[in-house]
């Protein structure tokens, strides 16, 4: 399926060599509707591991899974009047059932809070009943008219979406910060990627929150990319949906909310970040192939030795809890198969031809770095799970050392705009708080106040927009 | 959630037991949208299960899971003749994109052969892209205009559905009846529900189908219930969407198509066959908790042991692999949560009294048959494997044995209509094999032919309805 490599650098057309390494690598292919994409069985099965490890933590912090409908009637969109005003502009609208027009139009779900929540005012009477706490993984609809970006921007992508009802405000402040922290060990520790959290501002927080924390960080290209947000929505949802319950006090009272989701974007960024110029590079506990066996048939060598020994090898590994496919086909050539499984991103291969046969040994190739090394068999899986780990951790600190290099302390907006056009990343910059000063910075330069790091630093300047004393260091960026 | 049980009992009023078992049992909820459904905790984990299993079965035999869009433009719908009648009038259709009108509209995807394979034009070139094997999770939406039943008929529901592209007829009809078998080993080995095999008629095939196999079962009403379908599509949609190959003769062929689903409806097959008057039974194969630990604090005992000895017992099952909750809210009494669980169809009991934690035992109940037995804490793992397999067993003997009674061959049309009204099942009927004979006996009775055995028997009198001379023994009967 993938005849060619990718023919561009990343470091020399960085759009569309990310193009051509997702279209190529099997991961995706556009959708023959405009503005969507198909999720191929590559992009599918990292997506599936990202469910499993998700799921895994939620279940065991006592979250269910569920579903609910993807229809939402325009009323309820309405409700919410903040949120109505932010999703209405990309909602798609179904109008017709079979044959009949309908009496109120319905949206397909941009986001779940409003049907969730109409259901939460049901089922919730007394504390008995607190706290609820599901999550449903799904499709969500946004209708974008802006160009497409394979996994960034279409629209219709797959993500979950948490969504909890608490009897305190503090009950919900702390799961919002339980559930950014499982973000943050995922995207970290799982998809080798680092990121900053800290708060949105008001004018970026979601459509009818109380607040919105984020994970955020910075593409090679210089734009950030936000991987996740975990929102506190106080009570304004409860207080329009009518979600209230009998405390211990027997008085009534109205639930506070928190939602939270992350979605196949981080996808995306898996590819951005890890990537190069031969195709994807996975993190080991990402990727849904570990490692590749590759035999090499030599002309005169015996090629049943060489398969048996494969195979016995792929054997071995499986048994050994890596995931690991043998690579028998025998139309393709080896290097042509090198050269797939790189574009594939797969972290290990391993070689066996006639001469590690004899010798008792294979041959393992490093995605990440290219090294090769003869490894005797006896110490293969020593071997295989020490450089899993190795190339997980050398692919996040890489990352990390570009993040941290990304970010730029400026303290002169003259700076900050030669920063923004010269290098891009984070513009760590000391601002007045006032939504005056974000707004005509983005008017003029369209970087954004991406987060307010939970770990507060002192203005280290006046405020960058106007020069009036400065309340606190936030970061800017363009982003995708 | 569930402050009362079930108060009708499942032989009086079937269709009212089987919603209150449902809601009652915190299965699903009704969807403040009309026709829809909430697929809530207990529904979704055994979806989920379903899914594993299926899942495990699918990717063994090298199918690979992808997500292609939910919009399905009416051009692509309309392709195929046969596919596009049998479907268009239950579609939901998007008109609107934000705010403006859409050119063409876009149906919300009824089942997704037209979109894939739209698709598989693309990406099919030569014998070596071939087989393609792909399968999707997502919901479907068909605007049905009957009355709900939950799980049976919602306007939107959940299921899977099996998309493969081959070079040969043979290998279509080979991977048909692979699916039909795994389909039956996850209906009686895991869902205990045994069921019938067999091909549908002409009139009763897949719109666009050459033709598809079926597996059937009876409900306690008598009614029957499709519990999957694997249809071989021949080269009716690859001659539409010109899907074609070079083959290894260098010549270009139309490939062969399957496509196979399961939905959320064998969830509602579930209840409906296992459930007892107290609510919910469930298979342990398929059940999300296996057992549920209850400790029994008498007023003078000291319940700090007793909790920690049921702690205890929670935590060596769940080390055995046995799905296991401990039940120790406070505010619930011993008796309260031995209801709540029998509704939910938890297979196994475990209580623990003062006397239990003494003699070193604990009394386990058997959902099923409600028997209890009391065991020795040494013994505990082993009894409870063991009698999770003997519910297992015992509840698809149950369920078979009622499909045995419920099959009534019959050779004569009046005694047909008085079996059809008086006991319902499968009516088991010489047939001519013409369609105007199934129509007229649909119109009449109602009865549907609901598959032809493929273990072929040879016609027992003339056509149950015309007199003629008969093809073939077929099954009818009343169906949800």
């Amino acid at each position: 399926m993938s005849d060619l490599g990718v023919i561009v650098k990343k470091s020399e057309d960085f759009s569309e060599w990310y193009t051509q390494v997702v279209l190529k690598s099997g991961l995706a292919d556009y959708a023959p509707i405009k503005g969507c994409m198909i999720f191929r069985e590559l992009s599918y099965a990292i997506w599936e591991k990202i469910q499993e490890i998700f799921n895994e933590k939620i279940k065991r912090t006592g979250h269910k899974n569920v579903y609910f409908p993807l229809f939402i009637p325009e009323s309820f969109l309405r409700k919410e009047a903040e949120h109505f005003a932010g999703f209405v502009p990309e909602v798609a609208w179904v109008t017709i059932g079979g044959d009949t027009p309908l009496e109120e139009r319905l949206a397909i779900r941009p986001t779940s809070e409003t049907i969730i929540y109409a259901t939460y005012a049901k089922w919730i009477r007394s504390w008995r009943d607190l706290p609820i706490k599901l999550n449903q993984w799904c499709s969500v609809v946004r209708w974008e008219t802006k160009s497409t970006k394979l996994f960034l921007r279409t629209r219709e992508f797959l993500w979950q979406e948490g969504h909890t009802a608490h009897a305190t405000k503090e009950e919900a402040d702390k799961e919002v910060m339980e559930i950014l922290n499982e973000y943050k060990d995922l995207m970290e520790n799982y998809l080798a990627i680092p990121v900053l959290v800290g708060m949105k501002t008001e004018s970026e927080k979601f459509a009818g929150a109380l607040y919105t924390t984020t994970l955020e960080t910075i593409m090679p290209d210089g734009k950030a990319l936000q991987m996740g947000t975990s929102h506190n929505l106080g009570q304004n949802f409860s207080k329009v949906f009518n979600i209230k319950f009998i405390g211990e006090d027997e008085k009534e009272h109205y639930v506070w909310q928190t939602s939270w989701g992350i979605s196949t974007r981080v996808i995306g960024a898996l590819v951005m970040v890890h990537g190069d110029d031969k195709g994807l590079v996975l993190p080991p506990k990402i990727a849904p192939i570990q490692a590749v066996v590759i035999p090499i048939p030599y002309k005169d060598a015996d090629t049943s030795t060489i398969l048996a020994k494969a195979r016995e090898i792929r054997e071995k590994l499986q048994k050994a809890g890596i995931s690991t496919v043998l690579d028998d086909r025998k139309e393709y050539t080896p290097g042509w198969k090198f050269n797939d499984w790189e574009l594939k991103g797969v972290p290990l291969r391993i070689e066996i031809g006639p001469r590690d046969v004899k010798q008792g040994q294979v041959t393992i190739a490093r995605r990440d770095t290219f090294e090769k090394q003869v490894v005797k068999e006896e110490k293969l899986i020593d071997t295989v799970q020490q450089l899993l780990e190795v190339i997980q951790r050398n692919l996040f600190n890489k990352a990390k050392k570009f993040l941290e290099e990304m970010i730029t302390p400026v303290k002169i907006y003259d700076e900050f705009k030669q920063v923004l056009k010269e290098k891009g990343g984070f513009i760590k910059a000391s601002w007045c708080g006032s939504r005056e000063c974000e707004e005509k910075i983005k008017e003029e330069t369209s970087a954004t106040i991406r987060l307010i790091p939970f770990e507060r630093e002192e203005p280290f300047s006046n405020c960058i927009y106007c020069g009036k004393e400065a309340k606190e260091v936030v970061y800017f960026a363009k982003s995708y």
